[in-house]
């Protein structure tokens, strides 16, 4: 199989990926999970830097992990990023960082901010979130969590709950769904959250097609998988708004009591929108997504910078 | 030996060991001073995890340094964690952390923190620190020091100085006594500082006499050791209460005129307590002991963590 | 050729190296450029610990790199130093340190405090910037660049331009000239700017003569390299001042048009008294000035810790 759609290169968004790079991807990463002990250390002597201009500690250090597992070394601009660095440009905070590494994981809040990263260097720029639409690790971690637990992803029935329009998780997501073939996509969000225009013309141009349903209850017993995300008030123009709607998509035991086949997935972290009492669940399948985030970018990491052909 | 005490266990309160699994603790820490060119990278592709929800430069960077000695990895959660972090519940954070790592050390400000994520946790939870009670590693070390440089922990006679009461070093250091046989030990402490019940309890279950006294001018000629701890105005109900007693319970290098045999030892930091001209007498036993913090936590690292036997 | 003015030694200031010293370094770091793939891995088993007291994140990723590309470990004191150390002596802390490290790179915002914790401590202290004299491995990768680009140092004409008085920079650099010839070296600050008198007689002593002059457009056309640095406010007693000359020592593409051979040379960051429009100029040299950070970083770091000679 060929590594030309990974080595060497930028990874911005879920978009530039063809199904078949993601199921090289995945193919990679399940052998990361099915034989820890035969990983090799195909980044050793290579210096990957984390540069989070926004915070985020499972993106850092699950990232910051799997370098270490393929036996590269970390630097870490973070702690700086989010109050020294901000005087300076991006394109001059990334030219100091592609001379010490050899690989950057950036986050930020602005839209572009990866792209603007990706042409000033020379280095890989792998885009650990920026603005509201592209988080592809994420994704792709999360493409990987439901094949694993349902043996696919195309066929099945999905619902994305909460917040369609200013959560990168979920949008990004949506993103790489559409690189498959899902029976139906629920799109379950209050009014003020609902998906962007622009994100939805990108699905349409892919042919995925997503139904907008105002209430969870009336989909839960005809999905398999429910992607929850966190409702951000730092993304709300109106405090106001925020209060209104942040209790009106929460999931709990109760909720799922006629949602036997669902999966219930969540990037994490939580903030009262996912009950502690689904955790015991079969259902909950959030905790497994969360250990899924080291292989698959164990794998990305690998595909993009390691040595050898694998 | 069996290493059954140690191997793959939390390591929450210093009262959870027998003496021999202490005596079984410093023969390793021993041979790691006395043959640094022979330690072994037991711990080599294992990732340690380091979460601090309280500052602790001391504790956090010596097992980082004693993980690193022995060939771990390090990441670290602990700048998020004093900010970011605060939304998310401790499990979910330690469940978190047990996918990335194979080991967590955690510093929390609440009583019960490294217990509660002790059962959350697969991987072991070292506890660097929680609540007023519980620093385990820190009372290992200080006993480990006075072996070395007393030759033994029995039948000598303590001071424990200053805040008995929210310092969990002392409680700690009391608690390691209590697995050995003093000849005496003094508690020397202002009346809004003293001992608290529960602990004075689990002492005398133990058979550790304690004695109160008002005055380290006392008692100062007929101990051993001066274990001191600083007085930290964090842990005051009353402000007012701090700038009163705050100045009592100094320790400078004429107070020790008539102590020839005492060693002094303080856990550092020292915020005034602890005089600068104390550090050229032979009485100084604080630096010897904050050098004693990488040995122990690297024994107790391997103990708990490394692959084969010693 | 001797390491006798490396090997253990601390780096407190440039003045206290030789140009014989300097070209053993240069050297070193020469080789290091040119031949990345047979770097040795001469640091490992090595501990570097860095503690920044203010903050910067150019020299302590560079070191870090540094360190870790011949081999090392890291470990960083600097979130806290920032905050939660203020409260502890300098001595204290870095007698902490040096338990945990082999060598120490640290910066401080007081003059001499590479100093004093170099008479604390037993590890060699590398200082990465104290006060606004000294910044030891800044001056030496200038110089190293000025060679790789001019071919030499002596001989050449400099344009010192903007902070001369406060930015430790650029008077390390000017010490750094010292110990060479160079043809002429021109002062181009404003009147609140200007040389202090007793680093103008530290330079006297070194046979270093300068030559104040008002205006940059004077020169430009005379001048071989034009080393710039940031106009910090935070060094400035008053802010109005600051306002009032920030602006005045800019260099642009227009103002370079008549500066054919000049190189223009800066720290970074910058904050807009260097223009982007300068990037693609062929005098722009404060890219490549960055990237020699790390090899320059690591001949240091090898030259004083290396196990063998090179």
């Amino acid at each position: 199989m060929s590594r030309d759609a990974w080595s060497g290169k930028d990874v911005l968004s879920i978009l530039d990926f063809s199904r078949q790079d993601l199921e090289q991807l995945f193919a990679v990463a399940d052998d990361f999970v099915e034989r820890p002990d035969s990983v090799e250390k195909s980044l050793s002597d290579r210096i990957v830097a984390t540069a989070f201009f926004e915070p985020s500690t499972r993106t850092r250090l699950s990232f910051s992990t799997a370098a270490i597992k393929l036996g590269a070394k970390v630097i870490d601009l973070s702690p700086e990023a989010s109050s020294v660095m901000k005087g300076e440009s991006l394109p001059d905070t990334i030219r100091m960082l592609e001379s010490y590494s050899d690989l950057i994981v950036m986050r930020h809040p602005s839209e572009g901010a990866a792209l603007l990263a990706s042409e000033v260097g020379r280095v890989p720029i792998v885009n650990g979130g920026d603005g509201s639409q592209h988080h592809p690790s994420q994704a792709m971690l999360d493409l990987f969590t439901i094949k694993r637990l349902k043996g696919r992803i195309d066929g099945l029935r999905y619902a994305v709950l909460g917040d369609v329009r200013y959560a990168r998780s979920a949008t990004s997501f949506l993103y790489g769904l559409s690189k498959y073939s899902p029976r139906v996509v629920y799109l379950v969000s209050p009014e003020g959250l609902r998906i962007k225009s622009e994100v939805k013309a990108t699905l349409d141009g892919f042919n995925l097609e997503t139904q907008q349903v105002e209430d969870i209850e009336k989909v839960l017993d005809k999905v398999d998988v429910v992607y929850m995300t966190r409702i951000q008030k730092e993304r709300f123009p109106d405090p106001n708004e925020y209060e209104r709607v942040k209790g009106s998509y929460k999931i709990t035991k109760s909720t799922l009591a006629n949602a036997k086949d669902a999966i219930v997935m969540h990037p994490l972290p939580r903030t009262g929108e996912l009950a502690y009492d689904v955790d015991s669940l079969p259902n909950a399948a959030y905790m497994e997504q969360a250990r899924m985030g080291v292989p698959v970018r164990m794998a990305l990491l690998h595909l993009v910078l390691g040595d050898r052909k694998r």
